[in-house]
């Protein structure tokens, strides 16, 4: 489908630009602020009767954001827009995918649930699939997902020589296999020990030979950065090349970027999420998969 | 009717202390917390497995606890709960009540769908009810309204001689009465002129005789304070006694609190919203509105 017009959430304004431009579309205004009482105010500036309307809001930090989607779709839908559809660059709430114990709430599932009543439609980045097979096991919607693994390859090819791609554990397998094809390299997983939010630890023992290659480390998603950061120091401690470490969505919680870049890492990230990281540009890809997506006229 | 467990979302453990008790019933326990990426993490710590379940609220800087009461009353339904119902003692987001500009989204209708897509019933106390009859107009759940002006009235008559109550505007000279009447005091209104969210001009023309009296400025909501604050330096500069403050709702965004204190006045509030001016106990209250609730079976 074609959207008429693409409408940012705030400090999503580069990437609404950029899909208007690829869709011959339009960028509309929307004024988002909170009352002293910390309540939202949400005006649309733009007419937006009858028109396809997409907004681009990425979903890193998500809490607020997603209240403020919800007050949109539905203040869109009263202003008379004929589809209301939802770009989100990252897409949050997909690690809590299953209830580990008893009393959880299934966080994924419920916002789904959530944006699936708001939205008619969703385009995303790599949503962090992991028991899901799809979205479509939980979002009720057209959903179209852009893969970022070519565009990382290809950012790896003209940057790095001789890389080495590294995934940071067995269940990266598949992904990193097919990044280190696209790259022209080879790569291998690490094991990954998982013992809380924050605590985890790596074992690099199928690291294998690295002399003369740039360790390169490959994730979807950088949140604390912990497995990312324990790695690059074993490697330094193994003492080869500097490593370059690669995300689809740097999330950098807390210090985790700052972190990295003094343990000797060079980090690069795609454009999901505004980071002076940014060197991978999903945005055409975003465009071209809104276009592949079919939404039922009703 | 009557909830069979109270469950306390983070801050309102002594509201559902005292509903619990107040119908016979538990309290459960719920986990909430912030993942390091900025999600939240919620879990149930008790059986609710066909339980009438009351989760307890007040919205107050609103905008994390819709998101975290709308995952915890999806999440409570995946659980087996009877009923989830709502317990919020200051409801927010009740002040957008109409598109005063083209574009506007109408939060108090966006909130007030969302709420009743996941609760199947509201208790809540005096909302802001200016442009709406009452809840029943963008509600689509039995609701129960606590009026707190007959206990506000019982505080001022306990603790204030020759008060003489004085309301902020026309709008509020209905109320104002009652609170009055129900404290055997005179009363008068102020003219309220505003300009935006924080810029307030009153009138204090229409005060009439103060001599001997004790001025009560009486209002729903505490936000800003400018109103009051601004009321306050008037009735000083006309050398009355020190006046008191008294409203349903002490929201005291940013400073509002210190300045009020500041300016000679005595401050006191409901506990719809914990706070040290809180004086005015609401929960026997609440558990009496929730009391005479009519829930319907299915």
């Amino acid at each position: 489908m074609t959207a008429s017009i693409f409408i940012a959430m705030p400090g999503n304004e580069e990437a609404a630009g950029a899909l208007a431009q690829a869709h011959g579309a339009t960028t509309g205004q929307l004024e988002l602020r909170a009352f002293p009482d910390g309540e939202s105010y949400l005006r649309f500036g733009t007419d937006l009767s009858r028109q396809m309307l997409a907004i681009v809001c990425t979903l890193d930090r998500p809490n607020d954001k997603i209240l403020s989607l919800l007050f949109a779709a539905a203040t869109a839908r009263e202003l008379g827009a004929a589809k209301v559809g939802l770009v989100a660059p990252y897409l949050a709430y997909m690690r809590q995918d299953r209830r580990f114990k008893p009393g959880e709430a299934v966080t994924s599932r419920e916002v789904a649930q959530l944006l699936s009543n708001s939205f008619d439609w969703l385009v995303t980045v790599d949503p962090h699939l992991h028991r899901y097979g799809s979205l479509g096991e939980i979002y009720r919607i057209p959903t179209s997902v852009v893969h970022a693994a070519s565009l990382m390859a290809g950012w790896i090819r003209s940057n790095v020589a001789d890389a080495l791609i590294i995934g940071p554990d067995s269940e990266s397998e598949q992904w990193v296999s097919t990044v280190a094809k696209d790259a022209g390299a080879p790569y291998t997983v690490l094991e990954k020990i998982r013992r809380g939010d924050r605590d985890v630890e790596i074992s690099i023992r199928n690291l294998g030979d690295v002399s003369g290659r740039t360790p390169v480390l490959v994730d979807d998603i950088i949140s604390t950065g912990r497995t990312m950061l324990e790695t690059v120091r074993l490697l330094k401690a193994r003492g080869v090349a500097a490593p370059v470490c690669v995300a689809v969505h740097g999330l950098f919680a807390a210090d985790a970027y700052e972190m990295l870049i003094k343990a000797g890492a060079r980090v690069v990230t795609c454009n999901t999420v505004r980071h002076p990281s940014n060197a991978i540009d999903v945005h055409g890809a975003l465009a071209e998969a809104l276009k592949t997506l079919r939404v039922p006229a009703n």
